[in-house]
């Protein structure tokens, strides 16, 4: 099966420590790499993770709090020096765009590519961005500014033909991508034999939805039900609960309970306040309401 | 002696490497911490150095590239989230006031403290800054773009009183902060003790110079003459010369060429190219002119 890895190059929130990096993740989908998020050093942990830079195409920002976004202008100065040619696209609220094109302006005349900036509906989620082999939906939510998840839905794969039966009918080459796709046989005396005959049904397509940052939000639920992997931020442990309001944030068992009504088949949870030195609470208050549930950590790689 | 430290939280160039961090120091003097540019990830930096964030009150950002400044909108971010006060005073060419305007008006909508960008000539040497204890001036570089470095000269101190020869012609308590400053004492007789005899001269003082990034340039020597410590950047070995030329900037030679002319007491070398894997032909090729060579790397601190 085709890659489907998440990788965490930080999940820490917006004050720093020693412990985490603010926001970031890359996709790679098929060999295609899609970021999310690019918090301060995001570039930096990129070269120590051994993530080709080049192979980026396309960059999702949730919002416009410094510690989703400002490891932008170093990625973007970086591609434009190691000789980048292709568009790179990313997607964002509206004050994104308005942060790229003045760092666009000051610190990169003369780069060879270009980026080419698209704006997010915050307030319903709808398609951003598609190409063969992904969907990508914005997912609403509710922070103190504009602010969207992302969901990551790949393209339904094409059946797998069963040889001995191809070689049993005698199916012709030429119609093989046919009943690929789908269709049925029909030999040359005009029996008619159906698909389920011919193939196993393709692997169910993968998904991810990432969602930072979010006060608790049931309306997200059927957003990102059953999916493969929900992150979900989890920035509080719920004796800060009234902390996670003030701030329009979560806390790891409300992550949970978005995880549980959902279905989804596994949580994994990130944003952690830098006052937690242990994430021991935030654990425990996870797991005790949605058992598959992971914490990210600086480094880690899942694969879907 | 009162503190006059060097630390170096970054010491790369431009390319990210997990070898080295883009450019940022932060100078202790006396107690107060001011930093010299502020590439990305500078803050992070500071926290594994335990430098402590509220004790800065001065920046100066040599100049307008990203490896230089894409630290400034997380560290001004995380100030305000700690809940700074007092005024934050950056200096730096025109271009800076405009970029940190833009992430101002941006990322920081109700910050409690202000930030009162001064804009620095980098054709002419000029004080920057003045206070009790220091004198900041600039120093024009020549790179592709406004560059200047920074000279930090400490204010002379009082003289040491001899407390044997106090007490010996009973000067009084109310003229001991004269005789600190220079002048003479007049004893009840009337005859005149000259400075000389009553103190032992303040120690000189010291002064460190920052010069990153620019093309060898011999105008600079007067300007760094004797100073305790020059750092110059070396980003090329000689076989790079060519390249050196072209991108405006210094081989690990021209620094120490500089350093020799110059008379200064120790060279600190950095801003390393990202193609150097080792740093030996560049350590060799600067100790070979300027034998007190010291070459830069991430966390080093150094006395002056």
């Amino acid at each position: 099966m085709a890659d489907f890895d998440i990788h965490i190059l930080g999940c820490g929130s917006a004050l720093p420590t020693t412990r985490h990096l603010p926001t970031a993740q890359v996709i790679n989908l098929r060999d295609k790499l899609f970021m999310i998020d690019c918090g301060e050093g995001a570039q930096l942990q990129m070269r120590r993770m051994r993530i080709r830079f080049s192979r980026i195409t396309h960059i999702f920002i949730s919002h416009s709090h410094g510690d989703h976004c400002f490891g932008l202008p170093g990625l973007i100065s970086t591609l434009g020096m190691l000789g980048r040619k292709g568009d790179l696209f990313i997607y964002g609220p509206e004050e994104i765009g308005t942060y790229i094109q003045n760092i666009l302006d000051t610190f990169c005349r003369g780069m060879e590519y270009q980026v080419i900036f698209h704006p997010v509906n915050t307030q319903e989620s709808q398609i951003v961005m598609e190409d063969r082999s992904v969907t990508v939906r914005s997912i609403p939510l509710k922070h103190r500014i504009p602010c969207c998840g992302y969901l990551f839905e790949e393209k339904p794969k094409e059946a797998h033909i069963i040889r001995d039966m191809i070689d049993f009918y005698h199916v012709p080459v030429k119609d093989i991508q046919h009943i690929k796709q789908g269709e049925d046989f029909i030999t040359e005396e005009g029996e008619i034999i159906p698909n389920c005959r011919l193939t196993r049904p393709a692997e169910p397509p993968r998904r991810y939805a990432f969602c930072s940052d979010t006060a608790y939000d049931p309306s997200i639920i059927p957003l990102v039900e059953n999916v493969d992997l929900l992150y979900h931020e989890a920035t509080f442990a719920e004796a800060d609960l009234p902390r996670a309001q003030e701030t329009f944030h979560s806390t790891a068992r409300q992550a949970a309970e978005i995880a549980k009504a959902a279905h989804v088949k596994k949580l994994l949870i990130g944003h952690y306040s830098a006052r937690y030195e242990h994430l021991d609470d935030i654990q425990r208050e996870a797991t005790a309401v949605f058992p598959q549930t992971l914490l990210a950590e600086e480094g880690m790689s899942i694969r879907l």
